[in-house]
């Protein structure tokens, strides 16, 4: 623990990563539930990705969501990205900000992507270049930075290597992913503490999964060793569907809940969050894995 | 933090605090989720507690229960009690360990006991008289001891004045209880801080239900301030059944789970409180909101 810091920015990825293995769901309703977003004050928001239509069918509307967003001025949008094409899809549609995710192990990345981590990370300094020449931010996300669902244990060195290429090539953030929902406190510590030598001065993020139960409790592990990023979505959207009750993204307002304890500043609203995992709620239409949503605030006094 | 220990006592309160608000369920259900419990290795289990029946209805079968432990030898049972009486009633049915819980707050010590927290304080030094003389080991668990449903949040000296009481009483133990679900990491280390120069050598426990998603972060701060015994209940059984979803004690296999990866010893084996999990939620009919439960174990490389 190198002491927790005095601000943690949280990134909204309900858009994307909480909504991309749920049915389709209509461009309407997705407006709706980004304005209930947008209403908690969060200032940064991954929209959706430019990825294969028939890979990710939920985000096929992409560009189309992309041409809306002038509406929610004041709050940074993000795309996900995969490769150079998906880069160049997502700055014609409009977006400043993209991620481009790199998994770590080779079994998730040739299972995502068709090719290994190192021709992965070789496609960075491709990726920044693209950004960079039209005035627009890139962060490389390290995927399966703890563990990889067909190769096991991610080595360190893995997670290493990808964010050293990074910093090499110049992006503006870095993050390391929790993919599958595994990670825990003491090795997320370890991992943080392994990578920051290299991260230097770009700003560091982190991105978990509740799946294993142990979300939060990682995240303020994170925060505790340094990142002062955080990924979540309202209502803990990104579980799979097919399985109730099954968690998917640490949820905002249970995040928001555990930092404001904390003495940690954060831009999202508690109140409004919790609003705004009840519209994810409705747009998805079954149960969300939120605590807040259900237990709401403690007393305050 | 003061670094984390080598070992963690478990205590499994699946028995007592998770069926407690449950529909009663038959003696001979119940001995079969104790069988599930006791096949995981685990060395402690509240097994019940002599309260009013009318109060706990899903508990009034407490002598009845106590009379089928010799039947599950190497594992110390306990019971909680509220009052002197409780206590003999305890000690008659051969219990030879006994919890007399506390609250820190007027309020739920009122609407829990009838007495204030004061009062029940007071009578601390003849619980333990009654123990004592039977040879019983005899715990005092602080209960509201960071928020409670009616006063808002518990002035750690009102925790303090209880553990001094307690210690000057000679228990055996101490516990600081989550009652209501509030906890977060830095007010759990807060107050064990706040608490151990007066705990000295008295074994330390705490207990949270994770009913703001927070259960397994504060469980694991403890653990880092010198927290060394913890409650659990498999399933995350203790949850309102009215509420699918609604999160109870922290489960056992989830604590499991995030103690072995940072590298803490436990005597529960995971794989068969995932079992006993399953045989809980058979037992009480609804889901339960266990993680690992439905996630299962992460690929070990």
């Amino acid at each position: 623990m190198t002491g927790l810091p005095t601000h943690v920015d949280i990134r909204d990825v309900s858009m994307r990563d909480g909504l991309q293995i749920e049915a389709p769901i209509p461009l309407s309703a997705k407006l709706e539930l980004l304005a209930a977003i947008a209403a908690t004050g969060v200032r940064e928001m991954e929209a959706t990705a430019f990825v294969s239509p028939s890979k990710v069918p939920a985000l096929a509307d992409a560009a189309d969501l992309a041409a809306e967003l002038h509406n929610f001025p004041g709050i940074e949008f993000s795309a996900l990205v995969a490769s150079p094409n998906g880069a160049k899809r997502a700055i014609a549609a409009g977006l400043r900000s993209i991620e481009y995710v790199v998994s770590a192990a080779d079994g998730h990345s040739r299972a995502n992507v068709g090719r290994s981590s190192a021709e992965a990370t070789a496609q960075i300094p491709e990726i920044v270049a693209i950004a960079h020449d039209s005035g627009v931010t890139v962060e490389v996300i390290v995927a399966t930075a703890w563990d990889c669902p067909f190769d096991g244990p991610t080595a360190p060195q893995r997670v290493l290597d990808i964010v050293t290429a990074a910093v090499d090539a110049g992006v503006d953030r870095l993050a390391i992913a929790d993919t599958i929902g595994t990670a825990t406190p003491r090795r997320v510590g370890e991992l943080v503490a392994a990578i920051r030598p290299r991260v230097g001065a770009t700003p560091l993020g982190a991105h978990f999964h509740n799946t294993r139960g142990a979300g939060l409790a990682s995240a303020y592990a994170a925060v505790g060793a340094g990142v002062t990023r955080l990924d979540a979505s309202v209502g803990g959207l990104g579980g799979c569907p097919f399985a109730p009750g099954a968690s998917g993204n640490i949820a905002v307002e249970d995040l928001v809940y555990l930092l404001r304890d904390s003495g940690i500043g954060v831009d999202v609203d508690l109140t409004a969050a919790i609003e705004a995992a009840r519209v994810a709620q409705n747009a998805v239409g079954h149960d969300l894995p939120s605590s807040l949503l259900r237990a709401g605030d403690r007393i305050l006094g």
